[in-house]
């Protein structure tokens, strides 16, 4: 049978399991990918877990969230992460090298290959020909230590591209051109696939925009081939031997279908506070701004930030505009530079910051009160941005920087000068000074880690009790992110490190009480939390489900979940259900309280069972779609106490 | 008479008061300065006082400390600050433009005049032949309204500059060397002015460098003469029409007299945790280093980054060590850009942060617990870099970038390549384009003041009453600085247009309890601090004063104080006494409740009395240092209700 480059990805690495969408498989997990904000966590696991040295074929760790450094908390985590990248073999790239997902793809992504990364945008790497996937850290700990990673066997959703994009369009406005067919749950459940002739027109890099924001669909993955794009971006970084090829077999079929001819794409903003809430650039023309951004992973290319530069070179941006720049990696900076894109960027008003996630993930940057911020990142949630009564637009680098020098949401398409043509420097900087390789066996057995007095370990956990009568905490609407269950940005992310500390910032945004109700509830035996559709959509991190569970939190029950937040739930023991009937949400209350009995019996036997409310003879059907493993992972209270257990047994 | 440099610009100025030594002076102020951490307390001082426009030649307002945006406090502050300046005629240097100080040597310092300044580094621009001084905010306030500075005729302290230095040597070095032979005390009182054949090998921004740190020697100025090179500066900003020569008349006299041959100063270092404590550093070669630091106003300009990236060129900074590069301004960053120096720092694995103060006031790049920081800022007071046990080392350029390139604290003489030899831009870019000039008067005065949520106004303050029956809260040792007083730093910074959160900073790191205690305090009449020398050393923030005067702070009694911190204290109406016997300064404890009887009368009466210390037989002679306006002030309860007054009668 003619496979797709998914199914043959998906083929080659399938340890368990049937290729069967909606079942689950087990998939060797070749190289890895952890940050900072989430690293220090996966790095605490792999101590707890024993690990003597990664059995991937290549981890590294990277640090790009917390490079703020307005005390030693975050200098402290670096110093740790140090520690344990040289402890465990791991790479490590150093504060001020760059972006995780660009940086990867320049020095170690590899045509081919699995990647698990304890980010959301993990999936970037897919524009490689890679499988790439985002997860909880504690899954990419486990494909560290050489375990497989379970998840859903996806349905390919093959998207064929065809023509060309016209002038000021770019890669950016293809992403959003899907979120704004589909919306940010569109491709739950999907690895997203691009073919056809139209991808020969994208660089990698512009691959890079599209698959990166393929976690704002709720994708498993997105996919492109490698092909000869791939083979020439390898080569430029000095790594050519790394190429193969890797394309559909003629007739490969998809389990869904959609096509986009790239020569109707125009210039496309998505509106606050959704990256599926898009619009034509057009519509919102005029909107009057405060800030225009560049950067982060889902803009990281040079021509993302050469082409802004060509835009406002010998222009000036609009008084009043904070007009950020903020570089993906510390080579591409090289190169920005040695071109003179910095100097015209700088020239034109630019405010130049150090290369990291910087304020696509609320480090700095935030936007004033109210004010419009435009940004080429991926996302836009309530807040993420630091200030509370934010309003971020996402757009490309071509709109970002036409509405600098207008001080107004711009098309791009209305500038009075045609569109500049881009040269990717001719010889690419390869800069790997700030990327430590791991060190050898006998030299890393004998490194410590470094503690700082920041870091805490993760306290135990205990069993799922077999009889739960514990009040809903919390209801919530459709759509809930993970920025909204545990917030980023620098006030938090210090704390990533220290579960008693960051657990105080759970559900802040939402509601304030949550912290102390939680805290309250684990003498009564925990607490529940509902909320709607795509619950937990957004950043893979773990500490989403942890935080809660260290307050208590036993049971979600929802219309339905994101992806990775699902497995973060299974992974810290809190039982994630669905409704079987999806009216019963408007029959429960923040309040009520719920009896759950037998119920380690009743997820063992089947996949639907009823909930009681107390005082009321209404019974709640609800349903799990844990797998046997997961069952049993539940069972334990979580993959902490799974894990040692098997130690013990293997001891 | 022949007059020196000094005394030609007081006399120059001098609208009150005879120029004898000790004795307060009052002086035309006509530029004024004001950064973000100060100057949005001085807009709302402006608009309490209902100023209708600046009446000063010039006087900017820079955004260059609160840089690092988390949230929406800093960036609701900056619009604040630009409505304010709108409002009242003043310029606007928006964020990202760089360090207030060497912004106003390169757009706005003109030789010959006075310049007032919110921040404690103002003197910097002596190098430019201009008396320019730190001062409180409500000081820099009232000279923006027009009134004049009072302060005490300082002594004039000559230092003959002979020789020229050596290879490997610079003018932080020379500033290093007068604070090793006289400590952070070493100038108060005196204006320290340069002379002799030295001057002509230092060029403008060389004198910035050592105009700057007279600041850590506490005194009033620093006065280099306006000569050629001073010309040479200004033809290459655009501003030769700016140039007036300014020199000391031939048989000049100095009170005080101290000379420096230039070519036997060697690289020297000040160790944590004073600015004073300097060794050569060949002493302290071989401690191990994490970080080492390039920026800030102490070494602002080009050659300062130049040198660096020309040490530093084609060889890798040592594994591990944070390389933090800090432009000072964005005109220059253009310049070491287009010269390659920003590419070659970049290659050998620094981290480029953007144009601002930044980690030089604890925004970012803090160390991580007790490792040792190289930086080229001017203070290493404890804690001030955000770390709180930090190891803070200051020295010139070539030992810090030689420092990163072996890891450890470096003589850069023992470098085995030749000293680089750094060549200016020829053509040095001038960038304005954001710095806003002050809007015509008819448009100014339509501005409304934007105001954030975050930005609060001053309470009213009460009159001094004629007995106090308070407790002495805290007793402290010698050289408290302000920043022990009131940190700054990303944790604190952000609250300075908000008293009541800033004050919850206040003495936080001496001691945690005072707020609690102040608070208390307030109800029995407020309460006493007691301290020894040199107390309110360093930055000149008026919140050291404000925020314990809202704490119940009335009385100061210490055994001397650092000059601007003590104008803060009388600003705001708290008593600043000394002890006419500095025995008795061992002769009370926290706790112990101090009594002052008929203390309206007493002030006015005469400048000594005595305190009782209640259950006690002893009396504590005390002093004060008032002149009969200040007298006036503090017997309103400050320099606020006093200017209302004013205001009332004049209406």
């Amino acid at each position: 049978m003619p496979l797709n480059v998914t199914q043959k990805l998906i083929k080659a690495h399938l340890v368990s399991g049937e290729m069967i969408p909606g079942t689950e498989i087990g998939l060797k997990i070749d190289q890895t990918l952890t940050q900072d904000a989430t690293g220090t966590m996966v790095m605490l696991e792999l101590e707890a877990m024993g690990l003597e040295r990664a059995k991937t074929e290549a981890s590294a760790q990277y640090v790009d969230h917390n490079l703020i450094q307005v005390d030693s908390k975050n200098p402290d985590d670096h110093l740790f992460l140090q520690s344990a990248t040289r402890r465990f073999g791991l790479y490590y790239s150093r504060p001020g090298n760059g972006v995780s997902h660009p940086v990867h793809m320049q020095r170690l992504a590899k045509p081919g290959k699995t990647l698990l990364g304890s980010d959301s945008h993990t999936c970037a790497n897919g524009c490689m020909g890679m499988l790439a996937m985002g997860a909880g850290g504690l899954d990419v700990a486990l494909a560290i230590a050489g375990e497989p990673f379970y998840v859903k066997m996806p349905q390919v959703w093959g998207i064929k591209l065809t023509g060309k994009l016209s002038d000021w369009v770019s890669a950016k406005d293809v992403i959003l051109e899907l979120l704004r067919r589909y919306d940010v749950k569109g491709g739950v459940g999907k690895v997203i696939e691009y073919y056809g002739p139209g991808v020969n027109t994208l660089s990698a890099m512009d691959r890079h925009v599209i698959a990166n924001m393929g976690a704002e669909l709720g994708a498993t993955a997105t996919v492109f081939p490698s092909d000869h794009e791939i083979q020439l971006f390898l080569t430029e970084q000095g790594r050519e031997e790394d190429w193969v090829e890797l394309v559909a077999d003629k007739g490969a079929a998809y389990d869904l279908n959609e096509e986009i001819d790239l020569s109707q794409v125009e210039p496309l903003i998505a509106k606050p506070s959704s990256p599926g809430n898009v619009v034509a650039v057009t519509e919102v023309a005029g909107t009057p701004i405060y800030q225009s951004y560049i950067g982060s992973s889902a803009n990281p290319g040079f021509r993302d930030f050469a082409i802004a530069a060509e835009i406002v070179k010998g222009r000036e941006v609009a008084q009043g505009i904070s007009f950020d720049i903020n570089p993906t990696s510390r080579q591409m900076l090289t190169d920005l530079v040695k071109e003179s894109h910095i100097a015209s960027l700088l020239q034109a008003g630019a405010r130049l910051h150090q290369a990291g996630c910087n304020g696509c993930i609320g480090m700095g940057q935030a936007p004033a009160t109210g004010r419009n911020s435009l940004r080429t990142t991926p996302r836009n949630f309530p807040g993420r941005s630091g200030t509370r009564e934010d309003s971020v637009y996402l757009c490309s680098p071509e709109t970002a920087a036409a509405s600098a020098l207008t001080g107004e949401i711009t098309d791009p398409r209305t500038l009075d000068f045609p569109y500049p043509q881009i040269k990717e420097p001719k010889e690419p900087t390869v800069d790997t000074n700030l990327l430590e390789p791991p060190l050898p066996y006998e030299e890393a057995r004998k490194v410590e880690l470094h503690k700082g007095p920041n870091i805490a370990s993760i306290p135990e956990m205990d069993e799922m009790p077999d009889q739960l009568e514990i009040p809903i905490l919390l209801k919530m609407g459709d759509n809930i992110s993970t920025d909204e269950i545990l917030a980023g940005g620098a006030r938090v992310l210090p704390y990533r490190s220290n579960l008693p500390e960051i657990s105080k910032f759970s559900f802040e945004i939402i509601d304030k009480t949550y912290y102390t109700r939680g805290k309250e509830s684990i003498a009564g035996g925990g607490h529940a939390i509902v909320a709607g559709m795509n619950y937990g959509q957004g950043s893979s991190r773990e500490h989403a489900a942890l935080a809660p569970r260290y307050l208590g939190l036993r049971v979600a029950l929802v219309k339905d979940f994101a992806r990775i937040h699902w497995q973060n739930l299974v992974n810290f023991g809190i039982l994630p259900l669905t409704f079987v009937h999806e009216e019963d949400y408007d029959n429960l209350n923040q309040g009520d309280v719920l009896q759950l009995s037998d119920l380690r019996s009743k997820i063992q036997q089947g996949t639907e069972f009823t909930i009681n409310v107390k005082g009321s003879t209404q019974l709640i059907h609800v349903k799990h779609a844990l797998s046997k493993r997961q069952v049993d992972v539940m069972l334990k209270g979580g993959m902490i106490n799974w894990v040692k257990e098997r130690q013990r047994k293997n001891a």
